[in-house]
């Protein structure tokens, strides 16, 4: 098994990615608030690169819930920003959930080809390195990045994925790329105060969601791992 | 003052560097290679795309030396390869050099626009910090990476610069990149053993080239700092 990190989506321009497993990474917050949603009893995630792609959704499927951010803010007429401590089971319990976010969309679509694409968060860091050791594919980290460019929280959570996985399965190669995310993560744990300092972090507590940065720094708090497959995101 | 870190070129796409410093890093090892060049009295570098172009060059400018590489060997006609030692004052003193390498020359391109584009190496890395802190200007490092992909050793050069950096630049804005390079050279120093284990580090090594990694990883051992302006790399 090789394991490889994507530090932002731009790298993967003319890789192929045939037969292997990809796990798309957006700690601040997308992959975190989809994997609260989908343990919540959500029946759905629906990706859609813009906002207007949602409320078309909407328009054709009664009944969708509208859930989103743009510049870390919920757009008036959605129902649903991308806090994940709004995902609750009352809120999202069998529902299906149009979405869309600045950044993660855009690494869900570099990661098509793959055979497999899994939503990884701190939150469910563990549980998602189990799932890869069960497929038993090349696998590849994609970290969304922050407008194209690398960031600090999205690399850690590759870092502690790297660390997980290189317990849980025996003689992997690793790249520069998995070693480099591994040794930072081990340099910088992505506590609460390491993510609040990173550019994204100063963002959010601009915006005065220091309590989503705790919620998203919670390591190993889910067992649900939401899974991208004829572009919706179920379990 | 502002620093930033491109991890790979490809994240500068759409990345407007009017009126910013740059400096290219290739330490496996073209940057390392024409710094060795320039101090050994070469009166240019001149960097091309392909090795035809060279071989153009070469035609157009009787004298003109032929220097660079593919997957890390010397092409049969040219006069140099890719090591530092070989650009000796004997070989390279007054001379001009057509030069070619894999990586090298994209990351340069992708530097077109800046005000000022230096070529910077672990060698090198003290004087290329001085040479910016002069500037006054923002300032983004760009590891050339390995086909595209960001690798370990221009991560590790790349956070070296900061450092010194931050030691002679009060009130110096980072970038979570910068960061990243900070963290990462105080957690895997570039000491030739730590550049042996990269992925380009073990490509050398199969290629017989052990000194020229230990060649590579010295720090701070160079007060010349190249200066691409004009299509010329010069002091």
């Amino acid at each position: 098994m090789n394991l490889d990190v994507a530090l932002c989506p731009a790298e993967l321009a003319g890789v192929d990615l045939t037969g292997r497993a990809a796990v798309v990474i957006d700690v601040l917050r997308a992959t975190t608030t989809v994997t609260a949603a989908l343990e919540s009893g959500a029946a759905a995630v629906i990706p859609h690169a813009t906002l207007d792609e949602c409320r078309g959704h909407a328009r054709r499927e009664p009944g969708v819930l509208l859930g989103g951010e743009r510049g870390g803010i919920k757009p008036a007429d959605f129902d649903l920003g991308n806090s994940p401590g709004e995902y609750t089971p009352e809120k999202v319990g069998g529902k299906r959930i149009a979405f869309s976010t600045t950044n993660g969309t855009r690494a869900l679509l570099a990661c098509r080809g793959a055979e497999s694409v899994l939503l990884g968060c701190l939150n469910n860091r563990a549980a998602t390195a189990e799932r890869l050791a069960d497929l038993e594919a090349d696998t590849l980290l994609v970290c969304s990045a922050k407008q194209g460019r690398p960031n600090l929280e999205d690399t850690l959570c590759a870092g502690l994925l790297v660390e997980r996985l290189r317990e849980l399965v025996v003689g992997m190669q690793v790249t520069d790329r998995a070693r480099l995310s591994l040794e930072l993560a081990h340099a910088l744990p992505p506590t609460p105060d390491n993510l609040a300092r990173s550019d994204h972090g100063r963002l959010m507590l601009e915006l005065g969601l220091r309590s989503d940065i705790q919620r998203c720094a919670e390591l190993d708090v889910r067992s649900t791992v939401g899974r991208w497959t004829g572009g919706e995101i179920i379990i």
